[in-house]
């Protein structure tokens, strides 16, 4: 058994270092000097470096002025959200969603209306009873692949119903899929910006799950328009995103070394998927939880008599850290946590899952006694 | 003479890539790699790579706490800017300023009060008169050494008795030095941020013009506490600012690459500076301008018959490209330019003021015609 001081980390959605490609990224600087010196010198552009820009259009199958590449996909929500979130304006979440999303949400005081998760995503069916109600949401805020927290996916029927009910209701799908190409197991499904034909999609996603976050690189795809005004925002605000890291990743996706990378992510990932749900029917049999094809989270119900306020520091001293449910919800998520499997090799997981169990039973023990 | 095709531009204050050390970078990137693989992969923290913050603290004789490294300086005066102007707020602006600030502030709906420049910077005396007067602003910005656009230094005296007046009247000076490190003649004077005992000072400065733009580096010094407001402020908006460029700038810094860096650029500039002097006293005899000591701009005043509205298409067809005066005040600027010579090397500089003294007498030919 290892020592409880060397802590266990399900807290952070972040890869662990043995499946970030350093050599590679390495040698994608160095020929990013290379090739291009003028323009990483430059003060460059805010659309972002344009190889890449272009790389990111031909991805997606969109045209070239569609596509703003930015510091991070979480600098990417905060233009959108800037540049159509005002205070009182309606705007669909998930219910549970990612947190800092949810702040960013909240700091500008837009008027949320949580919608709940199925196993196969967003309850549409909810969606359209309230906007038959007459809420007239702006924005929608979707993580369609292996959600964050919840790590369920969007089904492709609801993904077809989702658009239709954008047009007919007249709001914007904000389509935030960072986690689009970390699917280990079953078929991909099409992203709603490929399935769109009445401009109702803007689309975010991130080289932070396929390369590294520490490159900082994460885009948005939307309306010319909308783009366009985007762009300005961020000539103002910082001129242009860094050269450097974007012709890195340019270069590395171009080398071929992206794809290795995505390759190499997935197959970490379904093991430590795999593991992390085996270790906890084996150490938490009560616990409730769906296996997720992809992505880097999973949630776990694990019943009203846990708290997860009292359970976080039991878990500290313990030595394995979680994210209690209640950062990705405006109420409630008291017993139920996310694990973020990542970081964590899958050697480390059953050890994490026993300790987490543990300090379960310790919060159970404490409210015996007192 | 060079074919006007050719077009020679006075206008982007950036430098050209003949004094980017493009070589000295790309050691600094895989050294970063070689060394501290895991911070540049990972998400880092807001207030930017722990090494390159420590080394500015040090280089500012500040503690660490008290310094933001950001994703470039403009993205340190956008948070700055947020953080401490709504609208309505009072804010000293020098006559002229930066234009890119000129805007963020107006786009925040500052209540700006310009005050004029001397050839030895601000005129205090007019700001005293104005504070005595009744204003009492919030935040006065003051680009200290060769300002942009005109040029001009703030004179020791002037940055004491600068001092005395926030001190007296509570305003914040936000002491916007990004030439800093590029004086290439006379003495270096000490910034307001050393000289502060009361908190009064906001510092920023930056790497674009001592390393290159597109790395895209700048920060702030300041209070503690504000820092650590922002630091929130940049959580939520990016959660980290680059790792992979700040950690390329701390070991271009500390292999002493940046230093040999510096004095190149400032050997390049004083060279392209004095020839542009040179160039102008020959085709502009009546021109009126400051020679700088550093820095990066040269401010021209024409004369009232030079309208620069009409000049600047006039000189785009004679192949040189300048930026107008009207660009960087609130009222005026018609018979002024601002020359930048940080990119254009010594020996195209005097065929640049050429086509401009040309451009200039298009200008008057075809007034006198209609």
């Amino acid at each position: 058994m290892a020592a409880a001081t060397d802590t266990i980390s399900f807290s952070r959605g972040a890869p662990s270092l043995d499946i970030v490609d350093i050599e590679g990224l390495k040698a994608a600087t160095v020929a990013a000097f290379d090739k291009d010196p003028a323009r990483i010198a430059g003060y460059g552009t805010s659309v972002g470096y344009p190889p890449l820009r272009e790389w990111i259009a031909d991805k997606h199958g969109v045209a070239v002025d569609q596509v703003l590449v930015t510091n991070g996909s979480m600098q990417a929500d905060a233009f959108l959200f800037d540049a159509l979130v005002t205070p009182e304006t309606p705007v669909i979440v998930e219910r549970p969603t990612y947190d800092r999303t949810l702040l960013g949400l909240r700091n500008r005081r837009g008027d949320l209306h949580p919608i709940g998760l199925e196993s196969d995503g967003l309850d549409v069916a909810a969606l359209e009873e309230a906007l038959k109600g007459g809420l007239r949401p702006k924005l929608a805020h979707i993580i369609p692949n292996f959600q964050n927290p919840a790590g369920v996916t969007l089904s492709a029927a609801k993904r077809t119903r989702l658009l239709e009910l954008a047009t007919e209701y007249g709001f914007t799908i904000f389509e935030d899929d960072p986690y689009l190409d970390i699917r280990f197991r079953g078929e991909s499904l099409p992203t709603m910006l490929s399935l769109d034909t009445q401009g109702s999609v803007v689309f975010a996603s991130s080289f932070s799950k396929t390369v590294c976050p520490g490159l900082r690189t994460g885009y948005l795809v939307g309306p010319t328009n909308l783009i366009g005004k985007i762009a300005s925002m961020a000539t103002n605000t910082y001129i242009a995103p860094n050269m450097l890291a974007q012709a890195t990743i340019f270069q590395f996706a171009v080398s071929g070394a992206l794809e290795t990378s995505i390759h190499n992510v997935r197959k970490a990932l379904a093991e430590r998927a795999d593991a992390l749900a085996a270790a906890l029917s084996r150490h938490l049999p009560d616990a409730e939880f769906t296996v997720p094809d992809g992505g880097y989270f999973l949630w776990v119900d694990l019943g009203p008599e846990v708290d997860v306020h009292k359970l976080l520091p039991a878990a500290q001293e313990r030595g394995v850290q979680v994210v209690k449910g209640t950062d990705f919800v405006l109420e409630g998520g008291e017993h139920s946590l996310r694990l973020a499997y990542s970081a964590v090799p899958a050697d480390r997981v059953d050890e994490g899952v026993r300790r987490l169990a543990a300090a379960i039973e310790d919060c159970k023990l404490f409210v015996a006694i007192s």
